[in-house]
């Protein structure tokens, strides 16, 4: 199986960037990430005062896929996921949602065994392992990892995990695609801007749709698929979405937009992905037994 | 069994309004609730254009609760619920998260079979029927039932179905309880502005905690509590629900706000009720195995 390793960061998805490496769809590959913070906060002592900002939120690749071109569907199949034994959660003061709350910079480091970590108070927490940072190249500039938008990115979506699709536009020949920034569990909301952050590896499987594209990306699960959209607010993000939805039923049915827009309303979840990332994140649910793939794609 | 009819429709939360009914805690109301148009949409050809706006979102009572005073917790428990077997849902140009699109005011009913209705094209739909507006008269003024705040009123949240818990910060003596707006289904969202409004009844047991109350209506499921906060926006909405669920486990488990702030990140989540009433609605969830209800009382 091609393995990327993780010392293949980069912080810009970024159309000149030299591929990491050249796989074909349907190859399976090993896909090494680093945490977010590029294994830089070893232990809770560690002054999060010190961090290099320069190597936060990485992602391992790019990946070129072959015979992906602009206005393709790339694919990307989550085969398994596997994170490191060690993770971390850190507040800094002005971030989050609660940003406005005093409260200074710190670090928890716990040790996650048998898919279980200790928070306090003996509480144990299942771990859900994920990834935060998925997506390919946008056309053009240099667009930070750390950042989301039509072409994924810094999404945080919890259902980025073992066993989910991805349909991301293609906007650059080879889609360049890059994904990082693991989760051994996050909440809705990641509302303190950071996850239990850890360092892993995921198995990957590509495949393409050739000459048609989702307007956003578009994860599908074993019950459903959702649209992931996002804007400056989450009001935006929850439009963006919505649209999206209502558009790919009326695609779907042929219905009218009325009659879309009706069905949205009571079988269309709006949830929340991240409140915290340089854009807010939204996915619009509709169940699968709802709405074939198709319908998502232009 | 206390019986209030639904004749008795108030459209403002009001101090000075004449209680429909005095119940006992623990006592048995059955309480009847026209829909959210007052009945006035009959078939699909009603006019959307000849509503009565004064006869929009009513909401059945007010019941006054016996002892009930100022900082005390309304405690409200949904024993059974059940909506008539007609359903209407409705678009409104310039209305819901989509009002931007240009669409035509219409109107489609659907007949509720053994908890079904078909939608159109053979889909059917099982209905999770809900209450929209639930709760209690604020200090001053007349507030709107078709609104929602600290107060809980419009919020328009699917969890409110049998076998769910609420518990409101009184305000007045007796608390002055009313509520409407059924819902055959919603989904999280609500996005067209419409849900299937429909008739109905509830049995209600009410109950008090006195001298302490939540800053927020919060609902007890059977797994978990939630935060019901709302704000003129989605972003909002969710900064009030967050702050009240860290606050919530700062006092479960005498932890600093870091910690709570973090556990938070990875075992609360952010759920988004509605985006279309005349302000919005975010739900902060926390599992019944974090927190008790006293947490969330002050």
């Amino acid at each position: 199986m091609k393995t990327v390793s993780r010392s293949n960061a980069i912080y810009s998805y970024d159309p000149d960037c030299k591929p990491a490496a050249h796989v074909k769809i349907k190859e399976r590959v090993l896909l090494k990430m680093a945490d977010a913070f590029g294994g830089q906060i070893r232990k809770e002592t560690d002054a999060m005062t010190d961090l290099d900002w320069s190597r936060i939120n990485g992602a391992t690749g790019p990946v070129y896929i072959q015979n992906a071109e602009p206005k393709d569907t790339l694919v990307v199949e989550i085969l398994d996921i596997k994170t490191e034994d060690k993770g971390t959660i850190v507040t800094i003061p002005q971030s989050g949602i609660l940003g406005e709350n005093r409260f200074s910079p710190t670090a928890k480091t716990v040790e996650i065994v048998d898919s279980y970590f200790h928070f306090k108070n003996g509480i144990k927490i299942k771990t859900n392992p994920m990834i935060g940072t998925i997506g390919v190249t946008p056309e053009k500039g240099q667009t930070p990892t750390g950042t989301l938008g039509r072409h994924g990115g810094n999404m945080d979506v919890k259902e980025v995990t073992k066993g989910a699709k991805l349909y991301f536009p293609v906007f650059v020949e080879g889609a360049l695609f890059a994904a990082g920034d693991m989760h051994a569990i996050q909440a809705d909301g990641e509302l303190c801007v950071s996850a239990i952050e850890t360092a892993g590896q995921a198995i990957l499987r590509f495949d393409l749709i050739k000459h048609k594209s989702p307007e956003w990306p578009v994860i599908e699960t074993k019950k459903h698929f959702a649209v992931l959209a996002c804007g400056q607010t989450l009001d935006e993000a929850a439009k963006h979405a919505a649209q999206a939805a209502v558009n790919a039923l009326v695609r779907e049915y042929d219905w009218t937009f009325e009659e879309a827009y009706m069905f949205a309303s009571v079988a269309v979840d709006l949830k929340i992905n991240q409140v915290v990332d340089p854009k807010k994140g939204v996915r619009a649910v509709i169940p699968k037994s709802y709405v074939d793939l198709e319908s998502f794609l232009t």
